[in-house]
């Protein structure tokens, strides 16, 4: 729950500025690009990040050493991966050890943190750079207690048909354009890259896992409290072979008023897991309000379509026909901002709001 | 992983031997009650276990200190409760400090760890005494690979309505009545108690909620070795709203082949979350099911129905109306031993092997 002070970052990305594992990178790159000075990637070295990954929207130069970053007067260096297990590739080693000598804030969102790697701490002693491994989580997370439910706030977390597919970024773009218009919003961040964009948060795939429900729960309770309307970044999927624990600990201990569905145009199965096959999206949508039906009820109120692999005319038919499908709006946030979606988890919760005075008066009369 | 030395515990409950936080003890004097040489309870001092809890088949003493404990010879002390949180209660410390000046081994099931209290670990220094948590899970386990979807055992997990509905005690008695009839069977501890008895295993729920899929996955794998059939002792509810995470890492992490119901007679909602209304058994079932339908399909294959509360005859009732309700076989293991179970279980799997081999000839056709 560390909060951001304003930081001048150099991300390093060695390699894997493009690709998935870069998505720590990309994040920051898209929503907080004024604090970037530079990447450190030789791959791609002396081009602009925007020349790469247009879609960013970036100006950020790539530069191939630390070296050269650091005449741009960078305050930290930000490991800008995020690798299967979490480890550091070694060839990003020597340029963290560079960067604690230089005196460098590192900035770590890998599983395997600097805090344990004793060359880096002593040499950060050395030098006087600090050492922030943002997936940490604080070390007195209580248990679930059901306080969640009774949040004035309305909450609405976004779920996925997998991993990668813009839960984070659906709610930053919702959450941009909720104010924008005015609304009193929270961002809720639940993963690493999410903590760096929002300055706190609990990285939940690090809990403990009898805890993962009480720190979603702590996360709603704290952003509650200056907020009508709390987003709250999901993670995984409930099909994920591997990750679903963290899913579901997202939720039942965010304890949702209204769901916003994720998904990328064309998954088919969860990425490394090719035998799970997914349902199609109206499914996908009934199996989760299944699940939480006799928790706390919750409806999903929209979709989050992420197009980029299409055409501006391939997009907006994939839009058309999900929203056919599924009787329900869709929208891509990224392609055309995130105020349709907004609207839409409005009139979601505003209907569910109906229903449930509905009932209660039923229940009186 | 620890392996299970010959101990003699003296098991401490201080007011907690009797209801739901003494299930640590409980289990222990179920299934080892040969290494048990005194249980400590002031409340229940003078009598003999059998006499407060005649199911658990223990003639153990109950004393009401540690001095009378010593003088029976125990070697280890045992912290035999399972608090909520995970704190040990006030009224333990002064005998558990007592039993490490002593030299005995501390023996602890609770989340709090004795290696992270300094009073402890520096009289333990001091005195020599051994102190084992049995809570902390090795740090080298790896995320899910779906390694375990090709292990050549048959894996087994029991599933539940709730905590506390007899998961590792199904298991358990369908061991021995497995082993009693040759097979080559292994039980795969996922809890503290569980690890107690089985000398080995890991508290998943003490797992990084990212790598629960992964310790489930390794346990299954080490077990698979030495086995024909791996029985995982399960945790938690899939509609559990704290521990639910718990849940589908075994669930998914243990890639079963088959599943058993545990279910205690009666139970109608989550315990401490009473708003959480069970669905009938054979809805529970279906759920199940389904949920792992799409990653790697698996049957409940029999129902363990825990109706310590009933008659004799009440108990027959309540069995045969819950076969008839869910079309599964149904038995009390503790009531009426685990034979029953584990032919239905070895049926259940053998008609899901036939129904796989006739898949495949089918596709082969």
């Amino acid at each position: 729950m560390e909060t951001l002070i304003p930081r001048r970052y150099a991300i390093l990305t060695e390699g894997l500025l493009v690709g998935m594992h870069g998505k720590t990178a990309h994040g920051v790159l898209r929503y907080r690009d004024d604090a970037v000075v530079a990447v450190i990637d030789s791959h791609y070295a002396g081009k602009r990040v925007d020349e790469v990954l247009p879609a960013l929207g970036s100006r950020a130069p790539i530069v191939a050493s630390l070296e050269e970053a650091m005449k741009l007067g960078p305050t930290a260096l930000l490991v800008g991966v995020a690798t299967s297990g979490g480890k550091m590739p070694p060839a990003m080693r020597p340029t963290v050890l560079a960067a604690v000598d230089a005196g460098l804030e590192i900035v770590n969102g890998l599983h395997d943190c600097l805090k344990d790697d004793p060359e880096i701490v002593a040499r950060a002693q050395r030098s006087g750079a600090q050492l922030w491994d943002v997936r940490v989580p604080p070390d007195d997370i209580p248990l679930f207690s059901g306080a969640a439910y009774n949040v004035r706030s309305q909450v609405v977390l976004a779920i996925g048909s997998d991993c990668a597919v813009g839960k984070m970024t659906a709610m930053l773009e919702v959450e941009r354009a909720a104010k924008e218009e005015g609304a009193r919003i929270e961002f809720v961040a639940t993963g690493q890259t999410g903590i760096l964009i929002a300055g706190k948060g609990i990285a939940v795939d690090r809990v403990i896992s009898d805890f993962v429900t009480g720190a979603a729960e702590q996360l709603v309770l704290d952003a509650a409290r200056n907020a009508d309307v709390v987003f709250v970044e999901g993670q995984g999927s409930i099909f994920h072979p591997a990750y679903a624990p963290v899913t579901f600990g997202l939720l039942y201990g965010s304890a949702p008023d209204a769901l916003v569905l994720c998904h990328r145009v064309g998954k088919t199965a969860i990425a490394g897991f090719e035998n799970v096959e997914l349902p199609d999206l109206a499914e996908l949508v009934r199996d989760h309000e299944a699940l939480i039906e006799r928790i706390k009820p919750a409806k999903v109120v929209a979709i989050a379509l992420d197009t980029s692999a299409l055409s501006e005319q391939q997009a907006r038919n994939a839009i058309a026909q999900t929203a056919k499908e599924t009787g329900l709006p869709v929208d891509d946030p990224v392609r055309n901002g995130g105020a349709g979606l907004w609207h839409a988890i409005q009139k979601g919760i505003e209907s569910t709001q109906k229903a449930l005075d509905r009932a209660a008066a039923a229940a009186r009369s």
